[in-house]
């Protein structure tokens, strides 16, 4: 099935060798075992130094000598001998391989440096490896693997998620908990310490195997950003779901995490958004990263239409329905045809609700099942379909009316044309007994657990949602402009964006208190003075701001004073006049703030000024650039969003003009270069239809020397 | 064990009958399977009114035939039946049954009706009956049963946790569950529809067992809340915990309960306050309510103390930390003395962190992991302590290293004084093999997965907190005042707050345009001109209102104005005069509401005023009566909180006084009796330290008509 990709030697190997192969080393009998487990039919050659026989098979001293193509190798050899035995692997012409040695970047700084001084060496002569440190692959759906992950379980056919773990015992963990679940992974990769391939890479090859439907993440750093949400893009036109575990929610986390595998945790506020921006489906725990995995997989992007699920427990259908409300599923209101025919089914159906509650009436008679779900089936507003059913674990918990309701359910969502579920109360494991009753009555998916489903069936609606609105390619290009002359002062940060379709407040530079005057007649109304020199960063610190200046007269005096307090505070800053601007005090104010997230780059938040920023940190984030689609978006997910649609009878803002000057703001920042750090307009004003930034400022990582007044 | 109680006969009877029995009624011989699974030792006898020999026993035609005493009945009689049936087991004198035939109130109104007349009559009687509708009660830890819930399990000795639910169908499903997770319940109940046994009852009973550590209930709606708050108070003073899924948090779910059971669902929020201040831990799965009950019910009230855990997995300390974090977890930051102590252990910790990977050092030496817990469990700030452990599922997955790291881990667990835990990474069933193993090694608990330990850790911590600071009596007797008058207007209400103790606005009613322009000048400001009517309750809308009237001559014609304006628009009005009071502009503005929840009785909320309210419905809900120090934490709950302490320079609230006057306010409403409805300040004006109440309205369940303008 594997389409053929960079990394399909080394996730479908047609041979392999395993270096280091040995009796003394637990990893070499575990590498077979585990190829013996996933029904490997290629050759198996073993490399020992000294050439001794390892579990009774013969051994080469090297692949050099091996004589015959071999597809990827598996490196079991100490830390010491690594960069010899790449050396031979290279020379033998493999060029693919899992390094399980450990103690390089795991141990800290001088692990680290040798882990990059070996695979930078193996770069160089081409190889392409996953680890050091890593247990490997299993390629279930392949039958191949060249892992030291124990797989001492059955395979179960017909694998959909692909599983990718930074942690290793985290992926043999996630492998048996699938199985246990019933869960039919296609691929177990554990990553190690991505010296050379990376999560991203492992990724890319996933979300192009055409039997992956979905892919599951444990996460603790994601490596390269850009190549990660290029794949998750691709994924989504794809029609690929990837469902992502990344630990580092808290600070605790971030702290642990360098403990554990000397990774960078970003700021979890940021992949959030990166989340909601990419179509990524986020979640909390292990289990639900493989039961949302499982649940899309198997219904694929869902239509605009609303879920509908029956019951014959009403305690059920109460958690159900309190479950999926606070997952965010719409719940169908069936349509009067669909009233009328489950009247028809069961006469008492005073107010048929959804979750549908079908009674013990189905306990007495089994098609009332049937015949409610044939009828939710037909409601032209089920996009989802599902019924609950409790799987016995043992034959004694088995009886004829057990499997008369589970085909009863079964023929009903047969009907259905949109995806259906069958659900279990709670969570559990698939005893074997169970796994043959399911093969039995050939049930696509039992899917553990109501509380779990509904989380995973929310998630399957957002993803479906974010898959008809996200961007499928980078939508605007903009690039950082070569050679750009940087803003420093708040005039020259203004004058910028203003220069790339940011309205600016007006503003007129004086040099005189007669042109202060006649600036501030011709303004019409109250005015603000600010000092304007390259060498003040804080004007109010040195007496250079003066608000709510009111008439010509005062503002002569306001440039007098500021001159002479400017002189007195900061005597050799060079002075290029005085800044005359309308004053704005009424009104509303947003804030917005650029900043350079360490690993996924600008990112723009915006906000309401005031206490929503300061003490609430009411803001709505996303990566840059944003389209103003997407800032509507933002605006409708702040919690003072009523102030700008028109609260206490104030006029509503233009969102639309709001908009496009939010998203021109992420666009200058872009052209202003990777070295810009930060960028704040605040306040950008909003008065009736006027949008004014009032206030920028844009800060350096590597920043030119600027005196300080 | 059984403590003497109303219910000991029901719950824990010598001897039973099976009214109803047949060969052809399923129930009588469900029951008689429960009876022999729980190893019930007292005598069995069945009633058949045809006296035809069940399942080869002789029956007796009326329970009056017995001729001796029998503690409990279990009714499987056809519904038209029953009243017979209970008069039967009266004369016999059987006091207390269970009643499974169904038929009644979960039908609709006239099911409702005969039920009300069947159990009326029985209550006269003096019967105490669980049901109708009710597949009864099981108490394992006293081998005994009233139940047609089949029990096809082996019964887990020292079962901690009782369970209670309100679906019967629910109640089996979690026994089994209960089962598969190795938690080992002490009873279970199925409530069927309440007509005379209530939840609360039940749950009277099972706090006062001694082997009972925690309630786990599965709650539609609470019928008697001021018993059940009473039960829960108890409940704390007894250290027991009440863990509670109740359904009805989304609208959604009040439909469905309705259409389950008839139960009214109460308000959610409201449900929320009192879980918050009565120590109740409410969950929101089926699973977590079982393993938050076993969790509490094993460790017990915690100490003020942090949690620490350890993991030789680095992936599982991550998620720790995260889902810990999430569920209010405090992780201990460890001591100096400790730090040292895992140096001892293991050269290489860098940064001991916690939750605390041992990395795969520990499997190359497992003691490393029992030196590292006696470390951690002597760390004076742990609290709790625990250690993850995946326990083998199949003999093929155990080898004598999984089992040396489970003695390693139990062996360093207990050096410690506080409770202890191991902690499985995923959500499995305990299997056969497992459970075999655990009894073995003694392991006295092994929860089922990080992400519902954490949650029943937080939820354990919470529980402890609580019961520190929780009344355990109640705290203000305030009763209703008999014959009060009701305050009707404004002025009337301020007043009456007043009279409680509540600072409202001086106020003048003056009767003429000098006594309005002398009120004014004394009052030494703007003031507020207001027509005082018993029959105008809208104000503004009859032009009986001025704002902002600065100064004698100002009030003076503002009087004439108001008189003309209502003049014209209430002729008919008896005017009082007009009321004069300060104007208030500055400050900060606090909303109190008071409202009787159909259920729950009076509940207040507090809020700042106008977008707090009004858009973002920030507000803290608690029921009444409350003290300072509970509306002191109600202040902490809001999110504009920051406005209340000197948000930007403003002086801070005396919130010690605010509170005062907020719980003074309560008391005031309970005050004025049942037929209160509502009681709203809106505003409580808070200046520097100046709080004064500018408007109140009350109103009433079954009001006096007053004419309106």
């Amino acid at each position: 099935m594997t389409v053929s990709c960079p990394l399909s030697r080394l996730f479908n190997p047609r041979s392999v060798v395993i270096i280091g192969a040995s009796d003394n080393n637990p990893w070499s009998g575990m590498v077979i075992r585990t190829l013996k487990s996933v029904g490997f039919s290629g050759k198996v050659h073993l490399v020992n130094k000294r050439g001794a026989e390892v579990m009774g098979q013969a051994t080469f001293t090297s692949c050099r000598n091996i004589g015959e193509p071999v597809d990827a190798a598996f490196l079991a050899v100490p830390a010491a001998a690594l960069e010899d035995a790449l050396e031979d692997m290279a020379d033998a012409g493999i060029m693919h391989g899992v390094v399980v040695s450990s103690g390089f970047a795991e141990t800290g700084p001088a692990g680290a440096a040798e882990q990059k001084r070996i695979f930078d060496r193996a770069a160089a002569r081409g190889l392409k490896l996953l680890g050091p440190n890593s247990l490997g692959s299993i390629s279930l759906t392949d039958s191949c693997a060249l892992s030291a992950m124990s797989l001492d379980l059955p395979i179960l056919p017909n694998g959909k998620v692909a599983l990718i773990s930074q942690s290793g015992a985290t992926a043999g963990l996630l492998t048996k908990q699938a199985y246990r679940q019933n869960i039919a992974l296609s691929h177990v990769v554990a990553m190690g310490n991505e010296a050379c391939i990376d999560l991203t890479e492992v990724l890319e090859y996933m979300i192009e195997q055409p039997e992956v439907r979905a892919v599951a993440i444990f996460a603790e750093s994601i490596r390269r950003p850009e190549s990660f949400l290029a794949a998750a893009q691709r994924a989504l036109a794809l029609k690929k779901a990837i469902i992502i575990l990344k630990v580092g929610t808290s600070e605790l986390t971030a702290e642990v995490a360098q403990a554990h595998t000397g990774a960078l945790v970003g700021d979890d506020r940021v992949f959030n958004a990166v989340c909601r921006q990419y179509g990524l489906v986020r979640v909390y725990s292990l289990e639900q990263l493989l039961i949302t995995a499982s649940v899309i997989a198997h219904v694929g992007p869902l239509e605009q239409k609303g879920f509908a699920v029956a019951s014959i427990s009403g305690g059920a259908c109460e958690i159900m329905a309190d479950a999926g409300s606070s997952a965010g599923i719409r719940f169908t209101r069936f349509a009067p045809r669909t009233m009328e025919r489950l009247k028809d089914v069961v006469a008492d159906f005073g107010a048929a609700h959804n979750p549908l509650d079908v009674t013990g009436a189905a306990l007495v008679k089994p098609e009332i099942l049937e015949n409610v779900l044939t009828a939710l089936a037909a409601d032209p507003d089920v996009g989802l379909l599902a019924c609950t059913f409790d799987m016995a674990s043992t034959p004694a918990q088995t009886n004829s009316f057990t499997l008369t309701m589970l085909d009863r359910s079964l023929a009903g969502l047969a009907t259905a044309k949109c995806p259906t579920l069958l659900i279990e109360q709670t969570m559990k494991d698939t005893t074997e007994y169970a796994r043959e009753l399911l093969k039995k009555h050939a049930v696509p998916i039992l899917v553990p657990g109501m509380d779990a489903a509904m989380k995973a069936i929310g998630s399957a609606y957002q993803w479906s949602d974010r898959m008809r609105t996200a961007r499928t390619g980078t939508s605007t290009t903009v690039k950082p402009i070569a050679g750009i002359n940087r803003p420093r002062s708040e005039r020259e940060t203004l004058e910028y964006l203003q220069s790339h379709g940011v309205p600016v407040i007006p503003a007129r530079v004086v040099r005189s208190r007669e042109e202060a005057a006649s600036a501030a007649q011709e303004m019409n109304g109250v005015v603000v003075l600010k000092i304007l020199s390259p060498d003040i960063a804080h004007k109010t610190e040195v007496g250079g701001v003066m608000l709510n200046v009111d008439g010509g007269a005062a503002a002569a005096d306001g440039y007098d004073t500021i001159m002479r307090n400017v002189g007195g505070a900061a005597p050799h800053a060079r002075i290029d006049g005085i800044i005359v601007s309308p004053m704005r005090s009424q009104g509303t104010e947003l804030f917005i703030g650029i900043v350079r997230d360490p690993s996924f780059g600008l990112a723009i938040a915006v906000g309401l000024g005031g206490i929503w920023i300061e003490a609430l940190d009411d803001t709505a984030l996303r990566l840059l650039p944003v389209t103003p689609d997407e800032v509507l978006e933002m605006f409708g997910e702040l919690k003072a969003q009523r102030l700008l649609t028109g609260y206490r009878g104030a006029p509503p803002v233009d969102l639309a003009a709001l908009s496009v000057v939010v998203a021109a703001v992420g666009r200058a920042a872009i052209a202003l270069g990777p070295e810009l750090a930060s960028l704040e307009i605040n306040p950008l004003s909003i008065n009736a239809d006027k949008i004014e930034a009032l206030d920028a400022l844009a800060t350096w990582s590597a920043s030119e020397p600027t005196s300080q007044a």
